[in-house]
């Protein structure tokens, strides 16, 4: 688990989601309740499975030689909160935040939102760090939601998934479809997709296709 | 045909037309009813001749040891009723799918579009995965069209080429045009291109250029 | 020192802050009244730390076989009235440049502005390069300021640090969030941070967080 | 200077000033009426010394296995009809093409502008491909005008320079300038900078910095 969230980072910067040490991935310990996470201050080039350090659900440092990052607590309350999930990444990703930045949802216009989304992208509230703000807007606003994104307000994004790896690929088609549908705003309204639409895209991606391992 | 296909898909990362592994490349086995396409769900470092998977004209796994792409059916359709095309791509690229969430078609106000693709880039149905709806709007949108891409509404792009990689230059120069031609009406009108002189330019390009390999 | 300023200069292309080579970065000597910069005229992919150049607090060149930078006037008139600082950065970066050419502060509707920025990026004169113009606009505005970054008018970024790394930093960082300004306010206002959360978010960020290495 | 030539499309590429084979560099041979072009339709990864074409003032093949760039023609009239010039670049990069296409001039709102173009970049007039159009309409823009660029109407940019590398970093500029004026005038309007300091930044830039090799 600590090579898999240190090896995560790097895409992470592959796809610029993130600026100097701006951005992190956790992973739950399957059985244990405890998680991986990215240490503080460490550059992602210099990040190692070594490096890594690991949390008790309460945010808790139990082993690694580096703070955790100043994000810990909000990973350890969506992990305390919401069992199902194995993964969080949290990104100041531009066009994700220039929505949360004006308090605004991204409609969904394109069938990629619809198959990842399920719907519309959501904002959470705006919350202050240092305390269990941030963890509970994030769970107030996914819980029961299908979305696995959510826009916390002039702050950035958070996403989750049954793994790292899947909060990873949340975290990346987030900012993909933020972008496409602020560029394509930008000239006009896109046109929405018909919700019986959306439900059936997102049935078919989340069963038939995830059987076999999604596109 | 397999490493002919499995090395262009670096062409879409390399020109940051996909995300995750939203995008596909395939490439039709000259004198057989049989192309090669990518895999599903396997990501871009990890593809290799080997990985690739062989289908026939109705999209059913001939060989290979994973699932192919979830965009066959639509790349099969094409390859049968389409019998010139030798090569299928599909991207979600950023600037395409922002024209084609609005559901408008690229104006031809440059001449590198005039060149590629004779005109402006049209725009197809929207249609759901799943059956033959996809295909059926490529090829009633591209037959008898000069532009060898479509921008399938509130989804993305396919485009088509005689080989595959002359189906990967039309994805990368239909992303390029859209940027640009998006960018420049930011801030006013561009200026149409004389039909005539569309019509002059793509001659020349498809004709006397073609002969000699284009540019 | 030399290698410390020399190897920094890979962030600004990493993070595509320049083209060509617009954009230096220097460091002063601790305990000396000298610094380190780039040489004028020199790429990236040729710096080395003995091609770097030493200056004295006037600018005149002490050590090295090359020019100092162009911009050593304005850095040598920082570390001249600022003895706090000890690096500084210049760049055009892309959307901080188009703030500054338009004479408009960034507003801070970003929690990682209030962070690092401590409010707005403000803005500082229109001054010609050729005496101390520059040096002292940028001196006359971050002066009891908590930005570490001034938009030099029609011109680019200038910022300060304890370090060159800090400074480097605040480069990274003002490009970042002018970037997502930008797009936010494309399509409406974002929303403001109100001052106390935005003075509880610098106070934390400067002071909990500094102690053990931020983020 | 085949390798002077071939070596300076990778800054093409890295600038991401081209897509597919869409740009290319020359530069004259001293002495002789003889130029080195990029060969038509080879990639940018493909060029070497060797695969470089040399032509004469009118365009012929003078030496090389692959037929010329398809805008030989273009650079040979420049050569042809401006002798001080010793390196032409032509590409589509995005932004300036946008400008190119609306058919404006993009005003001087940077220093970096004027010191490198000495004002604003003009627009050339739309040419057709086949003949001297494009030639003429270059020579005739930039004849006595400060600027090394020339956006060509609907189509793209040229720029010259005393060899290739100043004419590729006069490209490399003017992607750049064209870029954040764009941007800065999404929001509002840039401030234009007085006539008498870009004549000084201009004056400054070329003659003084000019000796000892500009930043």
């Amino acid at each position: 688990m600590r090579k898999t969230v240190s090896d995560l980072h790097a895409e992470l910067v592959r796809y610029q989601l993130v600026a100097w040490t701006a951005g992190n991935v956790s992973g739950r310990i399957p059985g244990e309740d405890l998680f991986v996470i990215k240490p503080s201050g460490v550059s992602y080039d210099e990040l190692t499975p070594e490096t890594m350090v690991v949390c008790d659900l309460d945010g808790n440092l139990v082993e690694g030689e580096h703070a955790p990052s100043s994000d810990t607590a909000a990973h350890a309350y969506v992990y305390r909160h919401l069992p199902e999930v194995g993964g969080v990444v949290h990104t100041h990703s531009t066009y994700a935040s220039a929505w949360a930045a004006r308090d605004e949802a991204i409609p969904c216009v394109l069938t990629a939102m619809a198959d990842e989304f399920g719907g519309e992208i959501p904002v959470g509230p705006f919350a202050l760090i240092g305390d269990d703000s941030i963890g509970q807007g994030i769970v107030k606003t996914l819980k029961g939601h299908r979305s696995p994104a959510v826009l916390m307000r002039n702050h950035g994004v958070f996403t989750i998934g049954k793994d790292p790896k899947a909060a990873v690929k949340a975290a990346v088609m987030c900012e993909d479809v933020a972008r496409t549908v602020h560029i394509s705003r930008q000239l006009g309204e896109p046109l929405p997709i018909p919700q019986a639409d959306v439900d059936r895209l997102y049935d078919r991606y989340q069963n038939v296709y995830g059987q076999r391992s999604p596109r």
